[in-house]
This record gives C-alpha cells, sequence and structure tokens, in this order.
C-alpha cells in the first residue's frame, strides 16, 4: 500500500515555524531554536517519529504545567568525572545537550565522563547528544530509560519496561560519524500504530497477545498484549542496563516508579587520552572502506554503515523538503494559529 | 536428539586437573589457579564453550610462543580516570581481570574509569570482569574486539567481523548481580559447529551461504559463507562499537589488522558518586521483584532475570558435578598424561 501524498514543507520553512510555535508557548529564543533545530532534525533524518509529530504534544504539556520552559538544568552533585543533574521538567533537549557537554567537558579533562540526569523530559532522537560528543573526538553513548510499561521481559507476557533506546557515535577520519540509535524493543511503539492505522500486520517478533502468545494483529498490543525486547534475551538485558543506568542510577527510578519521562545516562570517552586521534579515525576508514567495498546480501543493493541511511536522507530532505503526514501537518497548522504563527507554503 | 551420556567430574577435581596443567605448562602458582578458575567456572555456569574446552588450546598456544606464561600486563599510558594496557601477549584473563580492576581504582578517585588492552590474548567468559565492579558496588562494562572474520556487516554477504561481546553486571541488593554477557552475533559460532558434528539444521537468521542468501545448512558457514549479526543492523551497530573501543581505541586493531585474540575495553561506574548505594540496589530489588512475580509468556514456566540460569547452572554443577563432553575429556586427559597430572575420578 502506497502512502498517500503529503504537504512537502521546506526545511527553513518548518523549522522556523516549529521554533516560533514554541517561542508562542512561553520558551526564549535559545530554547525555541534548540528544540526546533533537534526536532526538525529528527524528520531531516527520516525519523519522523521523533521529530515535529511531538510539537503539539510539548506545548500541550507545557499548558499542563509538566513541561517547563526557560527551565536550566541544576547540578545536584558534581564529584571527579561526574555529574548528576536535575532536569527540573524543562525541555528534555536542553537537559540532555546540557548532560552531554558536561560529560565532554568532564572527559576533557579525566579522559572519560559519566553524568545522569532525572526529571527530565523527553530528548527526542538520542542520536544528536553522542553526535555531539564525536564531533569533539570523542566516543559518544546515551543510555535513556524512556517512559511507559509495554515492553516485556524477556519470557513474560507483561509489559512492565520501557522501550529505552541506546545511542552511541564514533567519529571516523573521511566518513562522517558511525551512529547507532535504536529501541531496546523490537520496534518502536509508533511503527505498531501505523500499521493498525493502515490496518495491516506486524511481522512476527514484535508482539505478544494478552496470553501471551506471539501475534501478527497490532490491536492485540493495546488489549493487554506487550512488545518484545530486541535479539530475545540480549536486549532485554540491555533494557535492564538502561532501568539501572537512565533510571536507578540518575534518581529517576525504575519501571512504573518513575518520574519525568526520560532518565538519562551520557558518557563521553575522550580518544586523545588513548590514541593519537588521526591513528583512531584512521582506523575507523580502514574499517568502513573494507565494510563499503564488501559484497551486499542477496537482494540487497549496498552495504552501509551505520548512520548512512539517515545522513543520506537528511541529504535528500534538505534539498526536497520534508515530507509531514496531513494528520500531524493539520495539528501543527492548529498550533501554530492559535499563537499567531505564519504557515508557510507546503508542496 | 538426546546428548550422549558424557564423563562428569566434581567441581574440585577438575579446578585441581586444570591448574596442575597449566602449572605443568609454565604458570606459576597464581596465575594457573586464576585462569583455572575462570574457566571452570565458565563451565559451571554452563557455558562450556568458554570453559576446559579451551585448555588444550591455550597450551597448544603456550608451546607455540603466541601465549607466554607469567606475562604481567604493562600500563603504557595512565592519565586522569583512564589507562591503556599492552598485554604482551600473557593470558587474557590475567589483563583482563588487570584491567577492570584498574578501572575500578580509578572509578573509586573519579566515580567513571575507562582502560583499554591490546596484545590482549583469549579472555575467556566476558562477565567474569564486569563482575569484579558490581561486587564493589560499580556498574562494570566490558566491550571486547574479538578475533576471526565471519560476521557479515548487516546487508552485506562476507564475513569481515568478528562474534565480538558485550558483558555487562550491575549490582542489587538481594538477588546477586544482574549480568548481561552476550556476543554480537546472531549466534556463537561454536553452536553452528555443535549442529554441524549433530547433522542437524540451524535456525533462520542465523547464517548467509556464500551467495548472501539466507541458510538453516551448518556446512555453508564454511564454504564462504557468514554468521549474521542479532537483532538485524542493531548487532550490526554494537559490533562496530566494539571494533571502535576494544579494536581502535585499544590500538589492537580493527577487523583483520588487528594483533591478539581480544582487544579490551573495561569500564567502571561507582554508584556512590551518583545516589546512595543502598537506595539504587532497593530500586533494582524493586524491579528484580516485579519482574519475577509477573506471569510468563506461553509455554514459559518463569520469568527469570538475567544472569539467573548460570547462577542456578553454577548451584547444580557445584554439588552433581560438572558434565565434559567426551572428545573435550579425552583431550584434557591427554594434556594432563603429557604434564604428569593425575586424572581425576569421573562419574
Amino acid at each position: 500500500m502506497d502512502p498517500l501524498p503529503v504537504p512537502v514543507i521546506r526545511y527553513g520553512d518548518l523549522r522556523s515555524m516549529v521554533k516560533e510555535i514554541f517561542q508562542g508557548s512561553g520558551s526564549e529564543n535559545a530554547e525555541a531554536d534548540l528544540v526546533a533545530e533537534y526536532l526538525v532534525r529528527a524528520n531531516l533524518c527520516g525519523v519522523d517519529s521523533h521529530g515535529v509529530i511531538r510539537v503539539p504534544d510539548y506545548v500541550q504539556m507545557v499548558e499542563a504545567g509538566t513541561l517547563k520552559p526557560n527551565v536550566q538544568p541544576k547540578v545536584v552533585s558534581e564529584r571527579g568525572a561526574t555529574a548528576r543533574l536535575d532536569a527540573g521538567f524543562g525541555y528534555g533537549q536542553v537537559s540532555g545537550k546540557f548532560a552531554m557537554e558536561l560529560a565532554i567537558r568532564k572527559a576533557k579533562e579525566y579522559g572519560t565522563g559519566t553524568v545522569v540526569v532525572f526529571n527530565g523530559n523527553h530528548v527526542g532522537r538520542v542520536a544528536d547528544y553522542p553526535a555531539l560528543a564525536a564531533s569533539e573526538d570523542m566516543i559518544g553513548v546515551m543510555m535513556v530509560k524512556a517512559y511507559g510499561e509495554l515492553v516485556a521481559p524477556w519470557g513474560g507476557r507483561k509489559g512492565l519496561l520501557a522501550t529505552s533506546p541506546i545511542s552511541f557515535a564514533i567519529p571516523t577520519g573521511t566518513h562522517g560519524q558511525i551512529v547507532g540509535d535504536f529501541a531496546t524493543s523490537a520496534s518502536a511503539e509508533g511503527k505498531v500504530r501505523v500499521r493498525q492505522a493502515r490496518g495491516e500486520k506486524v511481522p512476527t517478533g514484535w508482539l505478544l497477545d494478552s496470553q501471551g502468545k506471539p501475534t501478527v494483529e497490532p490491536d492485540d498490543l493495546y488489549n493487554g498484549g506487550s512488545l518484545l525486547t530486541f535479539g530475545q534475551w540480549k536486549g532485554y538485558a540491555l533494557n535492564l542496563l538502561m532501568e539501572a543506568t537512565g533510571g536507578a542510577l540518575s534518581g529517576a527510578g525504575v519501571l512504573d516508579a518513575f518520574t519525568g519521562l526520560n532518565g538519562v545516562f551520557a558518557q563521553a570517552v575522550d580518544i586523545s587520552f588513548f590514541s593519537e586521534v588521526g591513528e583512531f579515525k584512521s582506523r575507523m576508514d580502514t574499517m568502513v572502506e573494507k565494510i563499503l567495498r564488501s559484497p551486499p546480501a542477496d537482494g540487497v543493493k549496498e552495504v552501509l554503515i551505520p548512520g548512512d541511511p539517515e545522513a543520506r536522507e537528511m541529504e535528500k530532505r534538505k534539498v526536497n523538503g520534508i515530507p509531514v503526514e496531513e494528520r500531524t501537518w493539520a495539528r501543527l497548522v492548529d498550533v501554530a494559529r492559535k499563537y499567531g504563527v505564519d504557515v508557510p507554503r507546503v508542496g
């Protein structure tokens, strides 16, 4: 089933519109700019689930008082190469960036730095933060304990865990960054919703029904079923690491005993403490080149490096504009009008 | 197909025998003791692929000069919360433990510590090292760039990557440690060999044949085929993180441009820098209890915590003895006789 034709908005136009919406809902210039940039960048990368679709939700949370504009994270404790931050229910983009930047400063001083965040809101597409470290010739890792209890422990059938994601970024010499960014569940919940809306089935391995039997029916998830972890017990183990780091260590809490929307663990490792940076990058380049030159599997056009699909989509959408599905666009236009923000022309 | 009856050896007997073999092949008391303890512990945990089956290989490597007994790792650089070690082709168990213990000391001082190792031999079952950190109320992580080129990049068909494992351990209050320990490939190579020996097929999702088509025939792996990464592109991304940390950052190298058998990245994070340790553990206990009390999936007896199956098997085998397959036992007995080591009675 082909997707319906959708509005296509130019990158700059969408970014300005979203920024002005956040300004309308109370954010000062720098914050509105940052949140708009990160959300629209997710759309640029093709990760629409973490893009402007979130704008109406954020604005609603601001109105409900659960998201507080213009709140800077507070450093609750800072010792050695570590720090712990209270995000104060400000924008997750603000506290997420603050956390990774502090981890980077720690890593510049000590070679490695670890910063955690509690009382944090949604950070958006997690890959944006490790990328900050990779831009400074570091390996960056962010682990996030997410909200919601939809994911079953492996071997169980009840949704107790969240879709908690992990992301990391590694610099190379000539290939940009290698970027891993994925939920520890077999699928994002959003993808199940899309299939449900389209009347489609989901692949096996995504869902259990309320009786703990594998199912391909999206409806079953919302009738007492659960999402499975990715890679079976391996993703389950990783998911518990997110609970331990982003949840328990940060102080945000575990499972449903959890405040805020995202508990964050940010780690930066300064390459220069271990290796000549040029040498490290040249090793990474060797690896990338050998992989890119290797023969593809049956039915695959070419072998890619993690992060490549998003980087390519970004180049395309910067030129061709960003497709936004009809329903999301209608909601965005509503919010824009509410704050007297001009709505750009769509293609 | 049921496994054939196998020799069963008492834990203490097997440990003494293996220790004496390593002493026979040149290791001083402490080293022989450590390597024997770690290998036999893998058998105790039911991870036989990383147990005493390795003894004849290690001894052979000592004879060939690629594994050097009684070599302590050298600290090549040490700065802030980091260090880089040259294992000097000594036992991987010695350098792996040294690395994690140094990361723990760094974490005690700075809250977080990162240590890498190059010129390292096989560390055995990786879970042993993060467990050292968890015993000190830390979260421990070890990432290993392994040897061998059997694993295809996701979307490719040529084995370029290794089965590189990641392991982590998290302390709890009342449940022991939560332990994740897994290869980034869909299966260990050893499991494919076992199926091949038994004339069995492997599950889909493990292998590609030389044409890059999915296959269930173990033989195809050894005829130009490849192992797949676990969790598709997610395990592929994680695998490249192992190349970057255990490989490039340590200086061991990437892909086949790699010295030694295991390049190591060890990380320890001291919980007390972030949270009251009792509070952290009580959060972990809450999580564990909720998971253990949750209903199992269809056909599953009970929900377990990662690390539980190994901990249970250890209790059983400590009492009932360790089953060692006929062929492995025969090879062990040969090596024992060669060094004049007494062979214990088997059950």
